[in-house]
């Protein structure tokens, strides 16, 4: 993975301060010229880690985004008072050094719930961290915001909008505790674009809809999520209007996408990535509701993982899924292969057939519900041995 | 385990037809005397397989049954219009043989999803169960009735009631797609005490949604789940009723609790039985859904499996389980001892005293939602590898 340029007026950076045990980074930082824009989606669990609460409160106060702070290895989750006063010293500090406000600093955390931060190590890393940000910086940022990943995830893009030529780039990290319906764990989009603030939130929400919120690895939604979408403006004119918003939207969405892809293909223990589409729904809501029930089951991500075409199964989560299906007319498609048509299996050949494309990495399966007609596309990955060994040891 | 006597009136068998490839008994009966009552619960999922659609009209005709056919390795389910073709034929052929009406006969089926019955093999089979019938059939009958398990499942109790000696006895199987708010997969009762239909039924309601309906292995709800109860009256006498119904309610309860974490302790790659009991909650439908959602979380299930006091995933999970609940006043214990109070970790003592409970096979969780004084206790199990291996090889 090669690692985008960073837009015009942002400096990223990432190091080892001594969170982690094993040495590998875990402080990161991005730094925005005066003027950027921030748009933010976070957790929609009600058991909200401080960094979490504090950016929360600060967004909402629009006091414009200066630098996000963000530490991995540790969550500062359930943490009671002491994570609030921790999640603030940490932003004072950032604040201090760059000469602004502490509103305007957001911090992130991602790790282990419950423990208390290992504030020395933190507090000393933070001016270095700083020190080195630089226009090269993503890769660094998004290696030092990893846990479980096994690689870091940057993506980026541009496009001429508006007779400028605007950059995207972004990283994120997964890779356990991700589930639709809020944002995944920790995700950050950079542009040089103009933007107005509401427009960019609304972009924004948009994109992580159909993005960060359609992936799912286990079920679990962390008590951390955040993604960000930063705006410098740096590319220069008056903000984005109208169509070039819409330009601005299309050229965030497969970036947002490939992003989230990213982590579902570095799920833990995972090995494949599939793209669980639901049509014939009454209503998008239905349709979300039976692709994400499908994604989740565990009897189908074994399925995946071992690669067998277990058209049952689908057919039994879907039912499963309190939305309408008409069960004489439902049919699974793997890939280009029907396996089940009408209610009707298609034979030993068809199922061969659809072996072939579940030994693949990346695919897709498609249950048609016959009962409407909206659709609803889901990623999700399979469920491993893998995914029991890093879990049921996370903490040890 | 030893296998209960069965109350007068019933009759039990098992044996190997051919379904299963492996020579494992796959054929089972029930053999109710005339004036046998029957109470069922069946599967809430859309995609219902043949058996449970034909065994459902049957007992809401009411015609009085008095046999019950069950085959395993085969799910008669998603087999269309000949599979129902099926399901008639295999009842047909009881009632021939016993000579009553077909509307007499129940059948259920539990296996692989999908694929047609061997019906010459259940044919030769169905008058050889028959034939084999006796008092002393339960163990046989539980044997016959198991996929996945890897051991049979028989309780029973006995009682005075109402001047008469009341025995219940029943048997069930597990061990995949088991999901609360159904029935659980295969599960049978059978007593000898004269009860009246409606009030038969009211019980077992209320019975199974304590015991089959509170257990959890993998969140998949089967296309097959009956749990039937059966009532021979061969006990004499009148009826029962008032205190005597709620006498063989306490009788009937601890028998299918006891069947219903026979599943659990025998879940497919499971070696944990957790009660995770919330409390605090604002009313029954939240308290549940909180026991619910952390008892299907794969990230407490994983930490299960790893002995791992994670009170943070758990903490998290109840976060996110669309319930109301104080984050600052939650509060999680594992046997007897408090790790989170009021939303403070309680120490590297009092984990290492949990880390000791969890190693055991069977314990309990609370969690205190401190919003409310209703409580709700689902049964679950650890997620382990091997969950993951019957899983990904179940049909290779």
């Amino acid at each position: 993975m090669i690692s985008p340029t960073l837009p015009a007026g942002f400096r990223c950076a990432g190091l080892h301060c001594g969170i982690k045990k094993n040495g590998s980074p875990d402080l990161a930082i991005v730094l925005c010229d005066e003027g950027t824009v921030c748009a933010g989606v976070y957790t929609t669990n009600l058991v909200v880690a401080a960094p979490v609460v504090l950016s929360r409160q600060r967004l909402e106060a629009d006091a414009g985004v200066r630098a996000v702070l963000v530490n991995s290895g540790n969550a500062n989750a359930c943490t009671g008072e002491g994570g609030m006063v921790d999640a603030e010293s940490m932003t004072a500090e950032v604040a201090r050094i760059i000469e602004v406000s502490p509103g305007r600093v957001q911090v992130c955390s991602t790790g282990v719930i419950g423990a208390p931060l290992p504030m020395s190590a933190i507090s000393t890393g933070i001016p270095q961290v700083i020190a080195g940000a630089s226009a090269e910086g993503l890769m660094a940022f998004a290696e030092a915001i990893m846990t479980t990943d096994t690689r870091p995830k940057c993506r980026g893009a541009s496009a001429e909008i508006g007779g400028r030529r605007i950059h995207v780039a972004g990283a994120c990290k997964g890779a356990g505790m991700i589930h639709p319906n809020m944002a995944t764990m920790l995700a950050f989009a950079l542009t040089d674009a103009p933007v107005a603030p509401e427009d960019l939130q609304a972009i924004w929400r948009r994109v992580c809809q159909r993005t960060f919120n359609a992936i799912t690895v286990d079920g679990d939604t962390s008590t951390n999520d955040t993604a960000l979408l930063l705006a410098s403006g740096a590319a220069g004119g008056a903000p984005l209007t109208g169509l070039e918003l819409e330009s601005l939207e299309a050229l965030l969405e497969p970036v947002a996408r490939e992003l989230a892809l990213d982590i579902v293909r570095d799920a833990e223990g995972g090995n494949k990535t599939v793209a669980i589409t639901v049509t014939g729904a009454v209503n998008g809501v239905e349709a979300r509701q039976a692709a994400q029930t499908i994604a989740l089951s565990p009897l189908v991500k074994t399925a995946i993982h071992g690669e067998d075409p277990n058209w049952g199964r689908i057919v039994a989560a879907a039912g499963r899924a309190g939305v309408q299906l008409d069960p004489e007319s439902v049919s699974v498609t793997v890939g280009d292969v029907i396996i089940y048509q009408a209610g009707q299996w298609q034979g030993p050949d068809a199922e061969a057939a659809a072996h072939t494309i579940m030994k693949t990495a990346e695919y897709g399966v498609t249950v048609d519900l016959a009962a409407g007609d909206v659709s609803s596309t889901v990623f999700t990955c399979d469920l491993s041995a893998g995914y029991v060994d890093v879990n049921a040891s996370y903490r040890s």
